[in-house]
C-alpha cells in the first residue's frame, strides 16, 4: 500500500485546518485564538475527550470520527441554549496515520463546521504513541442569566425530550455484534442503518436554543442514557418523577427491535449516546414552550412531570410494572 | 500491589475535581462552564494536547505532568498578555490507572491552578485504550486591541527573549540518556537537577503581561526551539535577523554543559521545550519596555534586531562563524 508522504505539524495546518478557520483563529498562525463576545453575553465552554476504541471504532470513516467528535460538543452547547461561537481540535495521531486518513477527517470537520456555523478557532496536533485521541472544546455565547442550568428543575415542572431516545445504543449493539443475535437478524435493512446512523452521527439539538431561553427552567444533554441523566438532573434540586414507557418517544426502527427483544428496554433508557436534551418547564408556561417548538424539524415529548420526592425516577411499563435495570446510565470505568 | 478501589465517574469530579473548579465552572456539574468576560475585553484561547511517551514520560510524577501541561497553555496565554480566566481539562486514563495517581495528578494541577489564579472551568475524564493523554484548554482575557501578535514584526524592531534557552532540551537529554554520555558524567549534580528540572517545569512568564501590553508590536512562545520559532515569527512580516551565540541568555547549568560538548549548542538553540518569549520592542519604546520588565524576577535580554529579508535568521558563534544544522526546530512528526 502506498500513501503521500506525511506534511510536517505547519503543512497540516496550513493544508488541512486552516481552511477551516475562523478570522478569530487568526489563521491558526498564533499562539492563541482572539475570540470578542457581544455585549452583554457570557461565555459557554465545554470540552469533551474521544478515545480510539472506547467512543468510536479505529475503522470508522475519520469524516465520521471528526463530525462526532464536534457534534457531542455542540450537543452541550444546545443544552445550555448557547450560540456555536467556535471550537479547538487537539488531535493525538498514532504512528500509522495516512494523509488520506487525515485529508477526510478535516473535511468532515469542515461540512460539519460550515453547517452549524461553528469555525475552528485553534488547537494543536500531536503524535500518539498508542490510538488515536482526540479532544474538542467547544466555545458558545449566550444573553447573560440566560443560560439554562442543571439545577433548575422545580416541583411540577413539565419534563420534556428532543427527538428519539435509545436509537443510538441500539446502533452501538449492531456495531459491536459478532455473531447475529436473533433481533438483529430480524430486524429490516433500514432500520439497522438508520440506528447504525443514529450511533455515528448525533444530531446537536441547537434548534431549541430560543424555546429554552424563553422558558426553560433546567435542562441537560443526554449523553450516559436517559434514566441516569433524568435522575442526575432532578436529583440536584430533590426532585424526582414517574415515567411511563409509553410515553418515551422511540424511532420507527427502535420500536421493531423492541418489539423483536423486549430486554433491549434496558440499553434504549439507560444505554447513552443519545445526544438529546432533556428540559423542564413550569406549568403556566407549557403552551409557549410547545408553541416554540413546533418547526424545529425533530419532536419535542413530555415525559413527566417533577415531584418532590429523593428517590431515584421510577419507569412503567405498558402494564404499569416498575421495570428495574441493572445500572440506569452508561459508566464510564 | 494493592490500590484503593477505583471511584466512578461522578466521584472522579467530586472528589479530585470539583475542589479546583471556579465559579463559573459551575462545580462541574453542569453541561458546560458559564464565563463571564470583563466589559471590553476579549478573550484569548489556547489548547495543548500531550501524550504519554512523547511530551512526558509515563513514569514522571503525576504532580508534574500535570502541572507541565497547565504550564504549557499558560505560557500561550503569556505569550499573548492575557490574564488568565481559567482552563478545561481533557484526561483519557490507560487501563492501570490508580486512585494514588488521579489524585496525586489532582493534587499538583490544583497546586498551579491556585498558584497560577487560573481555576478549572470543566472538562471530561474518559478511559483510554492506549496510553495516558490530556488536553488542556486554557482561557484568557485581554483589554480589546491589546493582545499581542505574531505577526507584527517591524524592520528595526529589537528582538527580547526572557529567561534562559535550552535548559529544557538539555534536560530532556540528561532524562533520555541510558548510557552516560561524557558531558553528563562531567556535569555537576546541581547542573543536572537544574536541566532535570526546566525540563519538567516549564514556567510560563505571565510577569510579561504588562510590558508585552505597553510595549510590544509582537510575541511568541518559544516551545519548538529559539531558532525555528524565532524564524516562524519574523517570516511572517518579511524580516530577518543574526544572532550571536554570546547574546542568547543561557543558564550557569547550560554554559557548563555546552563547555563540556560544544556539540550541544544544536539542542539549546533548535531543541524546544524551553516555554520562554521572544518578543519584538520598537527603538523608540526600548528604555521604558526594559523598565517594565525590571523586578520581575527573569531576565529579559535583548538578541538581536529585526532586518529586511526573506532569509531564515542566522547565528554566529563567538568568533563569528556562521552556525549550521540540520533542523531549526522540533518537529512533531
Amino acid at each position: 500500500m502506498t500513501s503521500t508522504p506525511r506534511p510536517s505539524e505547519d503543512e497540516i495546518i496550513a493544508n488541512f485546518f486552516a481552511p477551516l478557520a475562523a478570522p478569530a483563529g487568526l489563521g491558526l498562525g498564533d499562539d492563541a485564538a482572539l475570540l470578542s463576545v457581544p455585549a452583554g453575553h457570557a461565555l459557554v465552554v465545554t470540552k469533551d475527550m474521544l478515545a480510539s476504541g472506547v467512543h468510536f471504532f479505529a475503522e470508522d470513516p475519520p469524516d465520521v470520527i471528526a463530525r462526532k467528535a464536534l457534534r457531542v460538543n455542540l450537543s452541550d452547547l444546545a443544552a445550555k441554549a448557547a450560540e456555536p461561537a467556535g471550537f479547538l481540535l487537539g488531535l493525538a495521531l498514532p504512528g500509522d496515520w495516512t494523509v488520506e486518513w487525515l485529508g477526510a477527517f478535516a473535511k468532515g470537520l469542515a461540512e460539519d463546521a460550515r453547517f452549524f456555523e461553528c469555525p475552528l478557532l485553534g488547537g494543536d496536533t500531536v503524535k500518539s504513541l498508542g490510538a488515536l485521541s482526540l479532544s474538542i472544546t467547544a466555545i458558545g455565547t449566550v444573553p447573560e442569566s440566560k443560560m439554562v442550568p442543571r439545577a433548575g428543575v422545580r416541583e411540577g415542572d413539565l419534563l420534556y425530550v428532543t427527538g428519539t431516545i435509545g436509537d443510538a445504543a441500539l446502533g452501538l449493539r449492531l456495531r459491536r455484534a459478532k455473531a447475529a443475535d436473533r433481533w438483529i437478524e430480524a430486524l429490516s435493512r433500514p432500520a439497522r442503518d438508520y440506528l447504525l446512523m443514529r450511533y455515528l452521527l448525533p444530531l446537536p439539538r441547537l434548534g431549541l436554543r430560543d424555546a429554552l431561553r424563553g422558558f426553560a427552567q433546567a435542562a441537560m444533554d443526554v449523553s450516559d442514557g436517559l434514566l441516569g441523566d433524568l435522575a442526575k438532573m432532578l436529583a440536584l434540586t430533590g426532585v424526582t418523577t414517574e415515567v411511563s414507557l409509553a410515553d418515551v418517544p422511540l424511532s420507527k426502527a427502535a420500536r421493531q427491535a423492541l418489539a423483536l427483544n423486549s430486554s433491549l428496554v434496558e440499553p434504549i433508557l439507560a444505554g447513552g449516546d443519545d445526544y438529546e436534551i432533556i428540559c423542564a418547564v413550569a406549568p403556566a408556561a407549557q403552551g409557549e414552550f410547545e408553541r416554540a417548538t413546533e418547526g424545529l424539524g425533530f419532536s419535542v415529548t413530555r415525559i413527566g412531570t417533577a415531584s418532590k420526592g429523593t428517590q431515584k425516577p421510577l419507569i412503567r411499563d405498558g402494564e404499569g410494572r416498575l421495570l428495574a435495570f441493572s445500572a440506569a446510565s452508561y459508566r464510564h470505568f
